[in-house]
């Protein structure tokens, strides 16, 4: 059963964003034919294009795009196909200021630069909506489309008086009554309780910055704000194109939308995947991870990421040879059914000319860039469908949740450096390290599919939390969390004791939370004597009440007191980490879960080669992804049986893998 | 003649802010029980109360801080009762613009966090004073009233058009004529003159900031406008209320508020400690003798201290077992008659939800910080009054003041990185390590009490200091001063060749300045060969005239030349140190200066021990402290002979300290 | 045939800035007193005297400033008279605001500082423009007068409304057509194609800050703007002063200004010459070279220079002694016939009063630098008009250029660490080390009297200068160039291909870029084997197409490749070098060339002792500088015979010189 994102295009997309409107009709053939050189099989148009498309309020000049989506249709290419409204025209700032976003002192913008909109300007949605539906009306029945894309990286955040009156009013529909807000919020202290709704401003830089429940609400209120001209656009390209599926482009773990939120709305989720040259290939499995959680597994689409260097980021080296596939073939085996770039063709101006692209300033096919992307772009082809729509097999579960990052974000104290992503991401990449499949999940994800869940730093525990961790641990389940966990409820009210509703299941008080200088540490030293380890940052006083005691603090005047306990619980263990342990502690305790739930690698591999599984229909694909510059050797074991998807033959004995190759393995037992 | 801050309550007051409108009723009554555990005998009320007690304009909600009251008065507890002008309510902010603060570049600011109030709003003024003056007429026959405690944290600074209007009149007031200004401020420099009142402005960040004597004006503008904002609440209150003492709560060394001019309309000075977790000790003694010489040697109050962690710092370390006890004594020996927190409870949210509290979110008293305090607690009431008054005998003076650190600050050049206040402190912690009582004076102090006073970088030098000094050296007494010294004028006019008026007392001419980059030093080579120190930052270039020379440069074109010379007049001794010394020979050189005047400490003590003294009728109290986490013996001569107060027995021979223990002795002769 | 700046003192002037108006009548005596003792006999007069001279709009106040140009002229003192619109007044502000600066986000300033006006006011230029007509009609016959002297120190930029409408017209008047303008700034990348001439706006920093060509034109706009002013108001002087050289004082690589389009404006160019107190000898003869470049050798007035320390650096420390001397003769040995001072008093307030001056604060003229100042005095007057007009005879030029400098500062990648004005030092110094004259050459300048060009970055290609390389390669001259080039054109357009039209010139193509994190290194392998050397941050990849390969990458995935290529072409040869190597590789790399043309020192010199020649009348004076704080020694060919002009006397053998020493030496062959 397998399952394209359109059925319209049944083998892995490689395309990407093309802008033919920067560029002269001469120039279009020659993309037309470069893109067949490279397989370059989907171009994601219009994406920049609002003026373009429409250059003064009343005049539409869509006849550019109907001859670019010929061509594409004559050169057999595919169309992803976006709604321009990231970047707006001038000349709407000009007759409709309110379009214009406001920064955090509440003063408006200049026009300028992208996404410089306001989410709730009546102008900038009237507009939105009408520029989709113009562009659905006469495109639905484009041949060559598979997708829709709205807009493009909604983000950020605006501080205008119509935001202003908005989140008053939604807060006044969230909380009802004033008595209820100033509870919530806490606002007797400092004298800041409100006394008519129509006193409540933003969270202005140079005003109240220091009620943490008024911050989060106003993160609430913006990213639902986006989410709101995300479906005003989506609804009515809906009305005149109904089967292809509509997404918009997500960044990641990217503090300003709550992407768990947006997910229902989506048909597929896409994301554009820019990690640091220097990155750690698992914080980059961790983003893929988290996309294709979003929905819950659904596989995802590689919506962009460069084919050579970026060019925002203070060094942008180049990816060397082999790092495209590598890292292409690394989203595939995380879920993605999709592999595109920003961008087809180097813009000559614009502060993206130095980003790169498949065809460069030279516009000349012979370049490593433009090989390495048509060598993959064949090799995919070669791969056909046969990873289509797979799903990854995953027992153990990582939490991420925005609300809690925004609410550990605003804690005024312990310790500035709060580090929860950071966090986060070293306690994946411990279980990524093991080549075990994980699911990030979140505050709201039924749990029940996993053995193992581990939610570092939950400091924030919604309502129902507790519950899912007890039906988890109840059935066998192993939870984990770790320090400055527990603390408070929804609207960042702190919990009389913590960790709060946890306390139970896992077993401890927290007494008190100390705060290492940088480069100062304390050391878990294990009570079976096994080892010792270093710790840093936070380190909590615990009381174990019903955990037992697995390690204790060596140094400091609370030597000696718990800082890894076990609450048995149910059928299942809850573990309590009181401080941020080193990575050794990781990969040693994180060894002792899986080996408890008998959770093993789909193959054993060396240090830096990876093994991801997709399974459909039965079928398990193995993806072996040599990180190294090294070439590596995986053994196979003789049964079951492995064949080579992208050599098209059978595989035995030993896999030798050249520096950052990858194989496919189709297992047949 | 002990003389407690109000004779109700005739013993080390132990106690701190109370905040019980944050709180419903069910938790007050928790409140009392706790606070009778714990001994927290003081609770300071209101002082963010302003919307809790005035919901708007017109109406007053005064009944549940009856209650309050009521209850604390059942619970034989005290009250040190605030006005809330810190915070302002919304709701006046809302009706009355006004009343919010401007920014530096004199945009008005939106409502939030708090201190956020022009002190020369008339709106403000006015709500302020009435405020006050309602407390007053309902609360000054309260029986547990023992003090008041007016706004909170007076700071900042505002650059409304308010304030520009004042500062104008304030200008003309002083000046009289523009031409006096004119001159005073050298504004024919880059064609500065002002030709009308009217174009005087504040020193706005996006306009003149680079007028010294402009900058220097506006702080006393400003620190004088928010003692006016006292004054007006202090002199309601004491219309209705004849003997209470009333005070705020100052920071230390805080760079916007002059308080040494503010000292003589408070009854008793009282302050916040909040030290870094890292602090040096002789830091924090530095800091409590500062407060006890505003008011020339006045016991203070300790208002606040963390009794465990503060929040909004890097890193929130906690105060180790011991330390609130140390520190708590440690205020007590430079002269505090109150030990008291901030804060009681911890809120559940706000920004200070994270500062330490006596009692934390869980509640409990069995935890290490409610023990600490109770125990305190108890210990304070052992004590009973026998330091209550008492004095801290001084024979040695360091200079402080504010003026002259502003003056220090906006000078552009010789070097960036001015330190005053750090070169301050060294110099006032080599003293304290000889455990020697040390008083700190100001431009205006009566020197007359002191054989020795060191003023480093005394740069602005005011009218009668030179006098004062001279009078000092002319009775035997000895002056320092050091590098920067002597080169404007209280407008900052530069003196016509430094060090201005302390030539003739100093004997040298300064010629030039050097500046050293970080890392670089010279040294500073003793005439008598005795010894060699290193110094960085700042070297002058010094022709001695009638002073010897005690040692020269040793190092670059000015090797040689004097670094440190000493002038005899009169019967004294005026040093000057052209440079920034390293400790070791700030060490050698105070230890001269004591030996020279006879000057011993009351005990000797190793390294890290503390001896204080404080004095009344006739007797003397020492505080000996062990800052050391070591266990560290003190040795005690035969006569005269000692009695441990706390112990309530004699001893004899060696004291033995356990690591941060405190002993305090009763000298009988 | 000497040519002095104004035959009425053909001498090297020695003088400065002068302001009598911020001091009583009384010190002005005493300040001729003790301008005749050191020799200082040119005071620029007027430069902040804008409100003395007219201290409201309708009245003026002449009368001191007469009285202090006859005291100067009674004093056989000579004066170069200052327009005083740098700073304007107060009132000017109050009752014109349209006079004030709006910062990058335009938003008004207020009134404070200096260069705080808008360059397009009508009211400051209507202003200004007065003051000067009045002061040329007032001073052109003054007897004492040699030079004018324009405002001070033009710069930074505007973006006020009044900026914002005429940079409309301009980019109207430049690009006629909205159509260009899109085209050239490639606006319809981001949607941000204009639609109205109307919607153009500054680069506001809360605006449109990523559109490069904006960014550049802005740029242009305002370095003319600035222009016009200079112009408006030298136009006013030339009507009435009709012999006196006109001038305004430059700034080095100031990147506001494009100094180049101001230098036929000037009849003469000054400039303030304020390194940093560690600044490299060679750093500081390179901004001489530049500046007596900019009127293509004609020789300059070093306007400014403190003679002992600055005070608006971090660290400000003294010139030592000798050093005023050598940095003064380094000024001279590169093409000033001025040596001016900033100042000659210190105000005793305004911001400068850290400032270095010849009388101090002190008044005495006894000082170290007052000596100084006198004894170099009385060796120019010695000096006499020996150097007068002379020459710098070059045959190497370095090419730097503004406009090149802001398109690679408003590159957004490969890497944030651009270095531009870096790397031309660099370039420079390697040259400057091996004493041989070099001219700095800008992207319009006439290539033909060089041998050797060599233009580091050379990002922006503009018409033209690729015929001008072709021309130089063409007669037997080498061209170098290097990383980064031929990317852009005059609007910031890439070329399609690098190094775009210097492509057939150099004979290589580059693919791509790979930008190096910070400590990162690859290695330049020579060919012939004779040496390897690090380079960093930027390496390209690049084809030799008809270019030799010289030296090869050492390291990474594109080890092997061409770093070094020359190409031959005519006569000459162009070397391209693809990444930023170390200074060995400068040295050797450099060496080559000038061999290769027999290029040679005029003497054989030890490392830190600097020979420059200046020429006239076919008479070579030579400049022995000993930057060291080592006795060195320079051996003299017996052929041609030398004449130390300072000493009066022949000299041969070898030349000893003292630290910091220096000799003037007069060929006669």
């Amino acid at each position: 059963m397998a399952s394209a994102i359109n059925p319209r295009l049944p083998r892995i997309w490689h395309g990407g964003d093309y802008n033919p409107e920067q560029w002269p009709r001469a120039t279009w053939d020659e993309d037309m034919r470069l893109m067949q050189e490279s397989r370059f099989n989907v171009a994601t148009v219009g994406v920049f294009s609002w003026v373009s498309l429409q250059p003064a309020e009343d005049r539409f000049t869509f006849e550019w795009l109907d001859e670019v989506l010929a061509k594409l249709t004559a050169a057999d290419r595919f169309v992803c196909l976006a709604t321009p409204t990231m970047a707006h025209p001038a000349w709407m700032s000009q007759a409709y200021p309110d379009v214009l976003r406001a920064d955090d002192t509440g003063v408006r913008r200049h026009h300028g630069r992208r996404t410089n909109y306001c989410p709730n300007s009546p102008s900038y949605r009237r507009f939105g909506r009408a520029i989709a539906e113009r562009l659905a009306q006469r495109y639905a029945t484009y041949p060559g489309l598979v997708a829709w894309h709205v807009s493009n990286e909604y983000g950020g955040a605006c501080y205008c008086d119509t935001c202003a009156d908005k989140f008053r009013q939604w807060l006044h529909a969230k909380y009802a009554s004033l008595d209820e807000l100033n509870q919530r919020w806490w606002t007797a202290f400092w004298s800041h309780t409100f006394t008519d709704w129509s006193q409540i401003e933003p969270p202005y830089n140079n005003g109240e910055t220091l009620t943490a429940a008024l911050t989060l609400d106003y993160r609430r209120f913006q990213t639902q704000s986006m989410l709101e001209c995300f479906k005003l656009e989506r609804d009515a390209i809906r009305q005149h194109s109904h089967d292809v599926p509509i997404t918009t482009n997500m960044m990641g773990a990217y503090v300003h939308l709550d992407y768990r939120a947006w997910a229902p709305e989506l048909d597929v989720i896409s994301w554009d995947c820019y990690p640091w040259p220097s990155a750690d290939p698992g914080d980059i499995a961790f983003l893929h991870d988290l996309h294709r959680s979003l929905k819950d597994g659904q596989p995802f689409m590689l919506m962009e990421q460069t084919p050579s260097s970026q060019n925002w980021q203070p060094v942008n080296a180049l990816k060397r040879p082999g790092v495209l596939r590598l890292w292409s073939y690394l989203a595939v085996a995380h879920g993605a059914d999709t592999v595109m770039y920003f961008q087809w063709r180097r813009g000559r101006g614009g502060c993206e000319k130095f980003h790169g692209a498949v065809v460069e300033h030279g516009r000349s096919p012979s370049t490593r860039v433009f090989n390495e992307v048509s060598e993959l772009g064949a090799e995919l082809e070669r791969l056909g469908e046969a990873t289509l729509g797979a799903r990854t097999p995953a027992r153990v579960a990582v939490l991420f949740d925005w609300e809690n990052w925004w609410a550990i974000d605003s804690a005024v104290g312990p310790i500035n450096n709060k580090e929860y992503v950071a966090t986060v991401r070293r306690w994946y990449r411990a279980l990524w390290r093991r080549n075990v499949g994980v699911d990030v999940v979140f505050s709201d994800s039924d749990l029940s599919r996993y053995d193992v869940v581990i939610a570092p730093m939950l400091h924030m525990v919604k309502e129902g939390v507790a519950d899912r961790i007890q039906a988890l641990l109840e059935r066998g389940g192993t939870f984990v969390t770790t320090v400055f966990s527990g603390v408070v409820d929804e609207t960042d009210l702190a919990f009389e004791g913590y960790p709060g509703p946890l306390r139970p299941l896992l077993g401890v008080r927290i007494e008190e939370v100390d705060a290492l200088y940088d480069g100062q540490t304390n050391h878990i030293l294990m009570s079976d004597a096994s080892a010792t380890y270093a710790c840093s940052r936070l380190c909590e006083i615990v009381h174990a009440e019903t955990a037992d005691v697995l390690a204790t603090y060596a140094e400091d005047f609370y030597a000696g007191t718990p800082v890894l306990t076990r609450n048995r619980f149910g059928a299942g263990q809850a573990y309590y980490v009181a401080t941020d342990p080193e990575d050794a502690f990781l990969d040693a305790f994180v060894d002792k879960l899986l080996a408890h739930h008998g959770i093993a690698a789909p193959l054993e591999a060396p240090p830096g080669v990876e093994v991801a599984v997709r399974e459909r229909d039965g079928q398990r694909v193995l993806f072996v992804l040599n990180h190294t510059a090294e070439t590596t050797h995986v053994p196979l074991p003789a049964d079951p049986s492995y064949r080579d998807l992208l050599r098209g033959m059978a595989v035995t004995g030993k896999l030798s893998l050249a520096p950052r190759d990858v194989r496919i393995l189709l297992l047949s037992s």
